[in-house]
């Protein structure tokens, strides 16, 4: 049994127990917390499920596991408090604060909510066509001229308010079979959608099936599950880092299980062929660090396009890992939530030498930015697996209203193809334009692959020292200048200095934020540009 | 630590260890999962987490305790597949199954699909009102003059059919923030109006506090995240049984938490005043015999209206129940998912003894009939529970527009007291009525309380001796003739020979039904009769 001698006093660190880790801050990258506060400390999670090892809740009401779980809960929520009690509107608080930390998109609710809303309640005229077919052509006429963006003045979502009286009323149905016990797998309708959707957009050699597709509310829940059923409680998944801290908690909460950092540099030495590269020789490290320290590995995370990076692994390096994980018999683990919100190429995983052993994940959160909606689906051809999450499932499920509106949403590939994914790439790109520009601007290196909401920022030159203490206090800087950012920390990242932006918002509050952005930077740059020359060597590529 | 010794050969019953648990049979009452074949056995719980314990999973790909979860799919797929295969429709399948077995309310589809739909979407006429006032006092005009109940060849629902086209579109409106992340406890707008459903309808002495409120997928959800937060691994929780078996997997999946039978008899002895009765002395009893095999117990569980008895506790009882667990430092998990399906009397707790350690339970699935929309919520004034329940709702949210609904919903006390609960309520007690009558003509005993879906059913004197197998083959018979019921041992009731009848079904389904559990019980009931004069004493009311 893993475990780590046990710190009463305080909440020790996360992390596989080596000492960087153990001693670092912690901050998950779970989206509605992406304020915690960086320098709060994390319990230790190899301990739960061992009464012995298990330190102290500070509530008498909790078990020690409750203790921990609600640790996560008040640390985040001191962050979070922060920002809500001063979020920025344009009209009632313009001074208050921007958010882009979170990793959201909200360049498309007009075309969302036009297309879920039915007949008229959309619509502030109260005019409604009930029953009136959605005419693609039309739609995509007002829609493909793209705009310029960000245009001062312009909210960046005006360019199809021309059909805002068109509207559908498909979106509703109540049948008694939708509002009885489902099948927790998910409504067959939905998982034959499901299929054919995942088919067609990951350019699937052969049709996919409904019977390996779960459905449930969100990706958090699939990795939560999935800990559950593959590995026992202490035994730990592998993951690069950078990566999208909230997987921290997902598999750890309710299955105990831990992630083994594959930790990588922005230093481009060796083999490697850009910052931040994963390779088979660091996974095969990791792994034997792992074995070394008494931790059973039983899988490998991928997250593709990747959260922080906003890059793709090309089809040859998606192969190696793949190669890597059956060698050693770990299961894969991809997940794809950004699948469809790559504006620059694509790509996407579904032709396996392991089948067996990879579980693909995909949610509408990112790709539709719908994450208050709680729609995710696993694609696995193993029955084993699939059944073993669909029994968890009860604890995940879905309404069957929500489960038919999402079979109407992926059925109408008129829409997606013509309608709503040119629209959302072509303002994804104005907006990546938009901050990019802003950075190169200000001189300020980045890496960004042309996939995701956000761009991975290389502030280390503004930090006096190269330390997590000091990236908090900028982390701090911006946020008292009203502008909320995701600090590396926050993923892991061992690095200090490096900060997530996100860009998938409206221009007004976009151009907002970085103007405050920019000016905490432009305050600290004489100090900063005086220590930059002793830094250590940029990413070779600033525009990824 | 609690252990048991390993079975690998078979996976052994569940149970708190004493032999006449572990060599019975198990069947949970997950309502899709009310067909597990009575006979498979489970697999011991106490064990999952403790990896010296676990037994070996069947599959190479899961962890053992994913075999288990797993385990509890296949177990009830077996019996689910029964009777989907040869599912029940009117014209397309008159010879299939009927289900009496799934405790779910299907007499007021018409009534919710109306409320719930947006306008013309319900209606096969095409026909709607946008925006029309909903005309409480037309529609209850409409449905007040009960028709007599069944009719032959009415649905049982058409009391209200002038009002088909009669349709409110205020239930799908999608605003960027129902999009986007939620609040992990909910949506504060529908916190504050469960709070205020639940203060008038609990009738509570003060205004219940949104801030004690948290909202999540449904009350298994609950059961688990609390087992979680309240319990450390291996712990457990009282339970007076019969219950609705469910609640073994809710507490055990991922919480690993266990449950002690408070094993209640048909018999009326002693201090007992009905059959099944619990007594504080039962529970201090079954608390020191938990003590004793070295079973730390967390708290109890109550479940008001009761599943499967039907009936409900008096102020009194309650009172008393909770201040046993006050005595002994228990939380009182109270599941009232019945709360408004109470045709005859009414109750429910919520001024409490220890208010610390109380957290009621309640969701739509029952009382509004849409187990499907996957709604549930809790109220405690614990914030430390509350909060580490809601740190885990981010595996257990549900949608936005879910949310939007449910706040639509449950502030429409118009509708809800002047359409749904009478007429609900009517088609309850009419059902009731019907189908106690037919019980009482068989000269069948059976215990109702005026609450609920079913009529908890002696049928000891039909099985020829007095064993877990025979009631299996009961079952069995019924199925063979086309009728699904759920057995006593699904809910760990300790005498063979009860089943649970649920009532709440059409007019023809539920005739239909039960003929064809007269013709089984009457093809038995020679042999029976013959050995009746040897069973033990009935319960002593039937009329309950």
């Amino acid at each position: 049994m893993f475990t780590l001698p046990q710190e009463e006093s305080r909440a020790p660190a996360t992390g596989l127990g080596s000492a960087s880790t153990r001693d670092s801050n912690y901050g998950d990258g779970l989206e509605r917390e992406r304020s915690r506060k960086p320098d709060q400390k994390l319990p230790e999670f190899c301990a739960v499920g061992d009464p012995a090892a298990m330190f102290s809740s500070n509530s008498s009401y909790l078990s020690s596991r409750g203790g921990i779980i609600k640790w996560f809960w008040d640390s985040a929520e001191e962050g979070y408090r922060t920002y809500h009690m001063d979020e920025y509107d344009e009209d009632k608080n313009p001074s208050g604060i921007i958010n882009l930390g979170t990793s959201e998109n909200k360049l498309c609710f007009d075309l969302l909510s036009r297309r879920v809303s039915p007949s008229g309640i959309s619509s502030s005229q109260g005019l409604s066509f009930l029953g009136f077919p959605w005419n693609t052509s039309l739609i995509r006429a007002c829609c493909l001229p793209q705009q310029p963006w960000p245009e001062p003045g312009d909210p960046g979502s005006r360019s199809v308010s021309g059909t805002t009286s068109l509207s559908q009323s498909d979106m509703l149905r109540v049948e008694p079979s939708l509002l009885q016990y489902p099948d927790w797998r998910g409504h067959l309708f939905l998982r034959e959608e499901v299929a054919r959707f995942l088919s067609f957009y990951c350019k699937s050699p052969a049709p996919l099936k409904p019977e390996n597709v779960v459905v449930l509310n969100g990706c958090a829940s699939l990795f939560s599950a999935l800990a559950t059923v593959l590995c026992e409680v202490g035994e730990a998944f592998l993951i690069p880092a950078p990566y999208y801290g909230a997987i921290t908690q997902h598999v750890c909460l309710y299955g105990n299980v831990r992630l083994v950092c594959v930790h990588l540099d922005s230093e481009v030495t060796g083999l490697d062929t850009r910052p931040f590269q994963l390779t088979v020789e660091k996974l095969e490290m990791a792994l034997q660090r792992a074995h070394s320290e008494g931790v059973k590995v039983k899988g490998l995370i991928l997250i593709n396009p990747h959260n922080p990076l906003g890059d793709i692994y090309s089809p040859g390096e998606l192969r190696d890992y793949l190669e890597f994980a059956k060698r050693h018999e770990l299961h894969v683990m991809v997940d794809e939530v950004y699948m469809l919100s790559v504006f620059e190429k694509s790509g996407s995983v579904l032709q396996l030498p392991d089948p067996q052993r990879t579980h693909v994940m995909w949610a509408t959160s990112k790709d539709f930015g719908m994450s208050g909606l709680r729609f995710g689906t696993l694609y696995t051809e193993n029955r084993d697996v699939a059944t073993a999450v669909a029994s968890l499932c009860r604890y995940h499920g879905l309404s069957g209203l929500v489960q038919y509106q999402m079979a109407q949403l992926l059925q109408d590939r008129d829409w997606i193809n013509q309608v709503y994914l040119p629209e959302n790439h072509a303002r994804l790109k104005a907006a990546h334009t938009y901050v990019t520009g802003e950075l190169r601007a200000l001189g300020i290196p980045f890496l960004s692959g042309g996939a995701g909401f956000f761009i991975w920022v290389d502030l280390r030159k503004y930090l006096p020292e190269a330390t997590f203490k000091e990236e908090m206090l900028l982390w701090r800087c911006f946020l008292d200048n009203k502008v909320l950012l995701s600090c590396g920390k926050t993923f892991e990242c061992k690095e200090p200095g490096w900060f997530r932006l996100v860009f998938s918002d409206k221009a007004h509050r976009l151009c907002l934020g970085m103007q405050r952005v920019r000016q905490v930077l432009e305050g600290k740059s004489q100090a900063a540009e005086a220590r930059s020359s002793h830094q250590s060597q940029e990413p070779r590529s600033q525009h990824r």
